[in-house]
């Protein structure tokens, strides 16, 4: 929730008289709708509902709110706080109907704490029980995890449900039947598919199953209207929009068709990636054209670690156009009614509604992009900070894209009064470095001080080069050009910023390692990839140079990023390149960024191999020369360190999923022990050939 | 495979010669295959073969070569040269069939790999059918992935399947039907379970669905015997065996049973936890018994990443009599014929037939689980270095005990000569600390050396602590007693354990957490829990003890480790506790470890939460009086800080899983963003008071 609001009851009274002689009945709805949303006292808050409800009778039967609420993970009695709140304000302003995200009093995802921690589920159900006691003639459709008898049981010990909730009952249960199993989605892991489509019976809950399954309509009836009612990825299932691609055979929105609904609701916890809202619009706007039905989709907002869900609930009438669609990534009460064309369609987030990788080829344009990017991982730090009780960020600013665009991400989430830079500069740190790394920090008004590591760096030089030559006395294979030194740099500097970290309260040190050189394991162990969070971890090099310009060009203080950041060439400033005598610059150590990033996007986007990438043109390609030679040692140096990468992204910290797909641990899985795959393959006649080999042995 | 042999051909000839002339001619078939299996040159197999198949050919209809092998996860070439070798060889010696672990070509578990990276379904599709080439009259059933046509398409894009390879030809397929998606096991991320029981023929080879099922028996019939096939979980869902408490609702082996085949056969690829074995046999043995047909389990051995299989591959015959095993934490070629009652029951790894946890209550004797626990860890560590590439340890060697045995244990599995301990003392370590790890390294033969910290904690400390002064100037909250110092000592040491894993080539730094200080979160990050492996995540600090004593009994050299080491007190010699002006003990700042790991054991084991464990009697609490004051103060502790070492548990470098169920993030995912789960739950009146005090706001 946003801060409390200190208003006046009589600069309240004002505001609403304002906004009456001001706008239509419809707008004023939404407009005093949104000084709810700043969160009042009880008072004002009665005054604002008195106004709503006389506003809303026209409206009433088929009026739902949409309740888009920011839960914790298991912390069920700070999200059932809010869904009394949303009932009660239902209630008090007339509705006929008030819905919440999936898994409404657990938060999603729970992941298996539920089959460690059965307890929580337990005291989910009795708080939906008792939350179901306070409600009246306005349907609350609130959703839980719920238990099934373990004796005899067949299929896992847990449904994803929501309950029908209505004149201090529970009149009714709808089951998730399709379970997500893929990319950060675990549902199977923990919950069984319900074996029927729509509404069952209140009676059922928690001793439900294929045999005990109650003659009833699929369909709920509310004051005179027949609901469809679904669970996030039951809507996702229409054979025809997916062109008969689909991940499972039956599809509950078909089935809940058949008892021709006025409405379908889907409840959903649907966190946003690239390209997927432009699919996720036009599948619902296609859903309520077919079946010329209108959808009512409420989703939830806020992230829960690795996940940042975007929010924008909406719905279509029956003709597939968008009635009204709610905020993105912002708590919000939205009301809504489907049939008498009230709604309000507020501004998605740009870069939600069409993203770069839903193209076909490789761009550098990223900018349509950018807004979502941002406010993803915004939410992603402000939600991980807040559920885990940390408040303040420390992190190293050496000058460069890296740890710059972390401290405006850092300053924007947090704050600038809680963000620490520090500037730690070696022998090779330039002065140039130190004085970018300065002026950021002035520029955003975070805290900034220099804290010089060469008296470390010696120390602990001087003893290792000891220890090596004991070592020395009894292994060989010692490296005569070894990343020894450049590690002691970064890993002194993580020293500094957990010390911080450990000795001031609610600190946490960030990891600014970006997605480029992650993949090319680019990063080192307990040096710069070591933090709490990583803001950065799943954004490319070439989309942090243009989140830099929009950055500039987009924040309250323009200009923040100094230009010199972003003109200069990325590179670690950990070793002397003997070549030049300079920094080493990283695209020399490893690619042209440009190149790299285009790998990235090729195997995520397109599961590209090898002789694929060859045998295609990059955009590289286009704008400069390059031999044959220089491509394959490119891809192959590419895929080495790739494989010897593995281990790394197994120990990143904690990081927001932006791009489409990611090498986020709680999002794509590789065993470590893989690194040794073939990612060239092989002819069959090579095969053959190696096979005959093997059976002379 | 292990080393290569040197035997000169009559050595071998003579070998063979006294085997023949001192056993029958069944016990002869074990002890040359027992030869066969430490790896010969091609000359030495062929006499031996030649051998063999004399001794074979009464045994021939019905025989079965079951082939436990160690695959690498994704490296096709590496698995198909062992297919390759042991089909050859199974021809050779004249076995009706030879039959391999669940996705042999592709190693389980591949995860999401196969997905980002299809060329290596390809390959592994191209390298079968090449594999089938030189199939003759001996059968081969093959494990692999098979790609489904991605065009319309419903369900994932892969099944888990077995090939039927026979006279150059690929003769059937067999596609899982059961997709275990728990613990370690997440099948359906990316298999599609298959819509049909038993055997399809050969030709739906990368075309099969639902609406392309072939009319055709289940079993497979082989020399005028039929086979009823399955793969590994498919056989784990008997409704009489598991009391009426399954996951599936169907069961693969009562719909092959249906034929009445004449052998069951399984592939699997099942990890080694602790009490799941006793299970798996008499599964298996009910399963034989029930149907009246012998069934031959042959199983994977060997780690990959997190997962130790333990092959111990077997055979039931059909009165549900155990007739065979393989070796346990081995490769090994077993010939059995289920009919001809030929079969070998090799040892069991002791603690694998009957484990601690299968008990109701907890208990300290961990006695009968220590050999599993042992060769579990030694396997996990050998393969993870194997298999990446590294071959060489490098450890901190505190004198305490976690240190000990993870040295121990390296020693063991890397050869003491692979295995560098580091003495890093601090001015708080004790001079019997130092010489405890002497003594320690001494007895292993490991390399030691001794290399202070002082001077660079000194450094450290004196740049942290002018840093520190400036950050006060804007921030409150400096702790009056924080654990930076602690940190710094910890970290400090972690930099020359990198450093000289970055000098050396193949070295691996060494986590040394164990499991009870790690739900304790009481391990410092980039310190003692960073490292390239953690051998004993999963073990709790009191198996340790036992562990210890367990060593030095069984060990060829005994009492390797110093007494002194096992009686002394846990403590990780950071810090000094102000009250004895002697080093902090873990204990104190704790709680007992014997009631920390009980704790521990009830969550894990009997999902019990806070007032069940209040409310009984812990061991002890038999052993020592506590007050309920005390016992209250200890399991608060436990919960906040489980809480918060959530984040601890996802940086984690990988481990073996040991126990029966652990706090490893590829077997236990709980998002750290739910550290605010109130654990002892609410009663129903509270629930009730507090949603009515919500709702006044």
């Amino acid at each position: 929730m946003t801060k409390y609001e200190k208003l006046t009851l009589e600069e309240l009274k004002l505001q609403i008289q304002n906004i009456l002689n001001k706008y239509t009945d419809k707008e004023s709805i939404y407009k005093i709708s949104e000084i709810y949303d700043r969160n009042l006292s009880t008072e004002a808050s009665k005054i604002l509902e008195n106004e709503l409800e006389k506003l809303l009778k026209p409206y009433q039967k088929g009026s739902i709110g949409l309740a888009q609420i920011n839960p914790i993970a298991g912390d069920i009695e700070y999200n059932s706080k809010k869904v009394v709140k949303y009932i009660q304000h239902a209630q008090n302003i007339g509705l006929d109907l008030v819905i919440f995200p999936e898994l409404t009093l657990m938060g999603y995802p729970i992941e298996d704490t539920i089959d460690r921690h059965p307890i929580i589920v337990e005291e989910n159900v009795k708080w939906l029980k008792q939350i179901a006691k306070i409600t009246t003639k306005t349907t609350a459709i609130v959703g839980f995890v719920e238990p099934r008898k373990y004796d005899h049981l067949t299929g896992k010990k847990y449904f994803n449900s929501v309950a029908v909730l209505k004149n201090g009952k529970i009149e009714g249960i709808i089951r998730k039947s399709l379970l997500p199993t893929y990319s950060e989605f675990n549902d199977y892991r923990y919950i069984e598919p319900s074996p029927v489509i729509g509404n069952q019976p209140g009676e059922t809950l928690g001793d439900f199953d294929n045999g005990k399954i109650k003659k009833c309509q699929m369909t709920n009836e509310i004051n005179n209207l027949k609901y469809g009612i679904s669970i996030c990825e039951d809507c996702w299932n229409n054979k025809e929009f997916f062109n008969d691609t689909t991940l499972y055979s039956i599809d509950p929105i078909e089935e809940l068709s058949k008892e021709n609904p006025d409405v379908f609701i889907n409840c959903s916890a649907s966190p946003t990636r690239a390209k997927k809202e432009q699919l996720k619009h036009n599948m619902l706007s296609f859903i309520s054209k077919k079946y010329s039905t209108p959808i009512v989709y409420v989703n939830q907002v806020g992230a829960i670690d690795n996940s940042s869900f975007d929010g924008s609930s909406r719905v279509f009438d029956k003709n597939g156009k968008l009635l009204a669609r709610a905020k993105s990534f912002k708590e919000q009460f939205l009301i809504v009614n489907p049939h008498m064309e009230l709604g309000k369609i507020y501004p998605l987030t740009k870069g939600l509604e069409k993203t770069l990788t839903e193209t076909k080829a490789y761009t550098l344009e990223y900018e349509p992009d950018l807004e979502r990017t941002y406010k993803t991982i915004i939410q992603g730090i402000k939600d991980y900070f807040k559920k885990t009780g940390f408040q303040r960020a420390v992190l190293g600013l050496s000058g460069g894209l890296d740890s710059t665009i972390c401290a405006v991400l850092l300053a924007d989430a947090l704050g600038p009064e809680n963000v620490f830079g520090v500037s730690m500069p070696s022998k090779i740190t330039s002065s140039e470095s130190k004085s970018d790394a300065k002026e950021l920090a002035q520029n955003l008004g975070i805290n900034f001080t220099e804290a010089p590591i060469k008296e470390m760096v010696e120390t602990t030089n001087n003893c290792l080069q000891s220890l090596f030559k004991t070592v020395e006395t009894k292994w060989d294979g010692r490296y005569t050009q070894s990343f020894t030194m450049d590690n002691i740099q970064a890993r002194s500097r993580a020293i500094f910023l957990w010390g911080i970290s450990n000795e001031f309260a609610k600190c946490l040190p960030i990891a600014t390692s970006d997605k480029s050189e992650l993949y090319m394991g680019y990063a080192t162990i307990n040096g710069d990839m070591s933090g709490g969070f990583a803001p950065i971890a799943d954004v490319p090099k070439t989309k942090l140079f243009a989140l830099a310009h929009w950055l500039n060009k987009n924040r309250e203080v323009k200009n923040a990023i100094p230009e010199a950041i972003i003109l200069k060439k990325p590179g670690a400033e950990l070793a002397i390149d003997p070549k030049t005598g300079k920094p080493l610059i990283a695209e020399d150590a490893l690619m042209p960024y440009e190149f790299l990033d285009e790998i990235i996007w090729r195997i995520e986007n397109k599961k590209e191999h090898y002789y694929d990438m060859l045998n295609s043109k990059f955009l590289y390609e286009e704008r400069n020369e390059i031999t044959k030679e220089q491509k394959i040692q490119w891809l192959d140096k590419f895929y080495r360190r790739m494989s010897s990468a593995l281990y790394k992204w197994s120990i990143l910290p904690p990081s927001v999923i932006v791009d489409s797909r990611s090498i986020n641990k709680y999002d794509y899985k590789q065993p470590i022990t893989s690194s040794r795959i073939n990612y060239k393959g092989l002819e069959e006649n090579d095969i053959l050939e190696k096979i005959m080999e093997f059976s002379k042995l």
